[in-house]
Formats: structure tokens, C-alpha cells, sequence
């Protein structure tokens, strides 16, 4: 199944008005750019940076990378990403308790990105399903692109639970197979044999590996920032570190860097207004180069 | 690129209204389907069996399997299959030209489905840019899934020509190409790899191999059915054959064929109203198959 995951790192919800719309939302799946060519999200906002439709749920460290749910007006659809992209937040069975509730108190449907849960390293939920209830209000999406090195191979796969009803009563798991049987037809089969052998014992124990390497890679360029002073979130459940630069511009930090590194980080504005002040550096590389780039990262911050 | 393949036989035509009713056509591609579960063909007209904001073109042995062009509705948007699935006739230069020029009186833009085009054995056009001035009102999509086995692999293209613009002015393909970009991303690159050694003079030299093999099957079972009488069309320019029984239902010779034979073939009236009172059969097969189908279909008819 080809898989789009949303790269937004404000969890976020959007409006739809109609059952008919919310499969529209499917066709995207995890990303909202789908969304806002179909006119599903209104017309962007300049003065603030937002589509109208679009409730944003702003995760900084002053809530913790949790949004505060009570100030949140209620939507038909709730994306959310954990662990997330870029900030590397992973949220707790407590929270996402929380909006599971959320979700059943407004008759939203949750739509969850767990792309990334194969690096958590501690022992909150890899799933929405860990929590009861939640197959009454959540999809869940997932991918093998950051479990098997999959970026281009278009593998990943969606749950959706038996007892995810429409106010109607009809399972929206009906219409979605309506939808991917009408639209898409399946991935590549050849793809498909990947993601089998990725399930046999040897292809488990592989992703475990990879997984791994990248994990020493975050680990060191967290020890490099964290060694700079800065304040650095993620890491530990992700393979992005979110890097701090207060009162700063991301994109005149990323293009500091740029000029005086020749690294490519990502300012974290791009990935929505609630990232500014933020960079985001991946672990997804060699290893000579990421400690090349550590290396620069010292060089440019003596 | 993923392929989704219209395989009415009808010449289809839909109403469109406005230019974004257009690209999410480009979504569903050469299938209609998309359109359907979409909302963009209005509700079915359970009496006529018909979409109501479908234009739909009558192909039949009375026509010559094209349609009576000065009897069609103007719509923005026409489907046209050259060589047809599942009748199998290909449209001659003369009829494309008056295609063209049909879709520059309307304004229409032409969706122009060539997945058969490597089994044709006449000169009759293999591209609608064979046409003159079909560059300013045509798109062309095509797969490798018929010439070179890919069906399940899911590789295909399109060609937008830079030259066809909307009304007002601006290039259709930088649409297509903002959509395609944020909806889809690409086709597996395993996928594309194979497509890249089907262009190959090896692969170029396989794929002939494989169409040549099919048109002997499609010979066979052209040779079975008018030995037996039938009236056969198709064949010639396309891996199936379209046969005629005249004033029976699809459904029920279909039903008996399979009943005493044990052979399926496919109603023709499932790929739309026209259909009614032919099958299709299909030359995809292993060659004792088709040999022992050919048998059966001499005993049915004794």
C-alpha cells in the first residue's frame, strides 16, 4: 500500500462537514497537502500561516510536545504522529488516553501516524490500540520506509478497526476498502514480497539492525548539540533531533549552517508555524557522514 | 506511475464544471470509477443504467465501434480507448482527426488510453499525437501491464503535452504535475527499474516476444469462433475478442458457458450498456489453456 505520512509536526485536525469528504481524507492518508489541493481545508491564511479549516494544535516544549486538549475546538478528523516527526515526541499512555476520550466525546475520528514507533526506546504505546476504546475512534497508519530503508519501494499499511462506526452506524472500514479497491488496486507485488520477508525472523531481526545503526547516529548528534549547549528534544523515540535556537529564525539558522557547514539540516518553520526557532537534523545517513557533519557542527559553533 | 486502466468499452464522456473538477480526474485516471465513488458522474439512473452526468458514445458493429460524433453532448472531459478494451477495434487516423477536432470545437480535453497499442497489426495510429493539433487537446496514458506482463508490478505514464492549457491560459500539465508531486510521489523505484529494461533493446525485443505470443492465442480463439458460426469482432488490433450472440443476454451466455464448459469469459454488458449481447474473450492465458478452452468452446457448440 503506498503511504504518505504526514511530515507536519503540530498534531493537527481537520474539519470536514461530510461522510463524503471524510473519504477524500483517505486518498491522502497520512499527509494534509492532499487535503489542501482539494479545497478540503480552505484557503491559507497569510496573516497567520494557516489553512482556515485546519485546527492546529501547537506542540512546543512549554506544553510538554502535548497539545492542551481543552482549549482544542472540535473536528471531524484528528491527525496525530508518534513518536513524532520532526520534534521526536513520543506521547504517553496517559496522554493519548486523553485523546482517545477526546476523540469519543466529539465524535472524531483519529487518524495515527506510528511510522516511527519501531525506535522508541522507552515504554510508552507503540500503537493507539495499546489504549481501550481506541478501535471505536482511531485509524492507525504505518510504513516500512523507516523500518526497512522502504523510502521509494511504496510499502506500508493501514489498521482500520472493525468497531470505527459513522454516526450513521455504517463501518468505515467498508468504505475505505470501497475506496482503495476503486482508487489505488494494491501496491507493487514486487514490493509486496519485500514487505513479506521483512516479517520473517531474518527480516525482523534486520530492521532491528537498521534501526539500530540509526539509533547510534541520533545518539551522537544529540551528544554533539547536547556538548554545544543547546537544548535538544527527540532522540530518544525517533530518529530526528529538534534542536533549539530561541528568538531565532529557522531559515536563518538552516541557511547559517548551510553556508558555513555545507550540511543541510531542515528549518523547522517549514514543517508548520509552531517550528520556528527549531531545526531538525535526521539520522538517516552514513555514519562517516554524520560524524563529518558532527565535526563541522563543532567547528561552526566554536 | 500507477495505472489504473479504463476498460469501457463505450466511448465515455464526462461533464465537468470547473477546472478542479478536472484534476481530481487526473486521480482516478483512465477508469471512471474514481469519479463515481468521487460524486463528479451525479447519481446512477437505475432505468437507463447510466450515470447522469455521464455522455456516454455507443460503440457497436452498427457504428463501426465509433461513435456518431455530430450526436454527442459538448462535455470538458472524453475518455476515449484506442485499441479498445474489450471490443478490440482501433480507431483509424480519419476518426482520430475528427476526434481532435471535435474536442477543439467543445473545448474538451481528450483522455486518451493506448494500453493496447503494441498489439496492433494494421497502421492505424498506435499515439493520438499522431493527429495534428492533438498536442493543444489530449493527454495520453499507457502501461507496461499488457506489453510486458506488469499487471500487479503497476508502472505506467502519461504524457501531458506542454502545449494543452485551459481556458484561461495555463498549462494543464503543471497541474497534473502539482498533483501527481503531492498525491502520489512515484512509482516504486523496483517497479521503475523494470520499466527502464523493458526500453531496453533486450526488453524491447521480450516485449515483442510477448505481444506476438498472445496474438497467436487471440488467433486460436478468433479461428474457433467463426469456424463455429459467430460473428467475431476484434482480434486484429487487441488481446481479445468480442463476440457476437445476438438478441441474448451477456449474462446468460456467460452463465452457460461456464456451466457447460467450465470456461470463464466475461459478460459484455459489465463494461457498460452497450455491451449487452456480446462476451469477451480474453487471449491472456498459457497456450494449453486457450487450446483446451478453444475444445471446450467446439463441444458447446455442437
Amino acid at each position: 500500500m503506498k503511504w504518505l505520512l504526514w511530515k507536519a509536526f503540530t498534531s493537527l485536525i481537520l474539519f470536514f462537514g461530510a461522510r463524503e469528504m471524510f473519504n477524500f481524507c483517505f486518498l491522502s492518508q497520512a499527509y494534509v497537502d492532499s487535503s489542501v489541493i482539494m479545497g478540503q481545508t480552505g484557503q491559507f491564511q497569510t496573516r497567520v500561516e494557516k489553512y482556515e479549516n485546519i485546527e492546529y494544535m501547537k506542540c512546543t516544549p512549554e506544553n510538554g510536545f502535548f497539545p492542551d486538549l481543552s482549549t482544542v475546538s472540535p473536528t471531524n478528523i484528528i491527525f496525530f504522529c508518534s513518536p513524532n516527526n520532526p520534534t521526536g515526541f513520543a506521547a504517553s499512555r496517559e496522554q493519548l488516553t486523553k485523546l482517545v476520550q477526546f476523540a469519543k466525546d466529539n465524535g472524531s475520528i483519529i487518524v495515527y501516524d506510528s511510522a516511527y514507533a519501531l525506535y522508541m526506546s522507552d515504554d510508552n504505546p507503540r500503537s493507539i490500540f495499546e489504549i481501550p476504546g481506541a478501535k471505536e475512534v482511531a485509524i492507525e497508519t504505518s510504513s516500512y520506509s523507516k523500518y526497512a530503508g522502504f523510502t521509494g519501494v511504496r510499502l506500508g499499511w493501514t489498521v482500520v478497526p472493525k468497531e470505527l462506526l459513522f454516526s450513521d452506524g455504517f463501518p468505515v472500514a467498508k468504505d475505505f476498502n470501497r475506496i482503495v479497491c476503486t482508487s489505488f488496486n494494491g501496491a507493487s507485488n514486487i514490493a509486496q514480497a519485500g514487505g513479506l520477508a521483512c516479517l520473517s525472523p531474518d527480516g525482523l531481526k534486520a530492521m532491528q539492525e537498521v534501526v539500530g545503526f540509526y539509533r547510534e547516529n541520533t545518539n551522537i548528534i544529540m551528544e554533539t548539540f547536547n556538548s554545544l549547549g543547546f537544548k535538544v528534544y527527540g532522540g530518544k523515540n525517533a530518529p530526528y533531533v529538534w534542536v533549539h535556537f530561541p528568538g531565532q529564525s529557522s531559515w536563518d539558522v538552516f541557511g547559517e549552517i548551510l553556508e558555513k557547514t555545507h550540511v543541510v539540516t531542515t528549518p523547522g518553520s517549514g514543517f508548520g508555524p509552531g517550528g520556528e526557532g527549531f531545526i531538525r537534523v535526521s539520522a538517516f545517513g552514513h555514519r562517516n557522514d554524520v560524524l563529518e557533519a558532527c565535526q563541522r557542527f563543532k567547528q561552526f559553533c566554536k
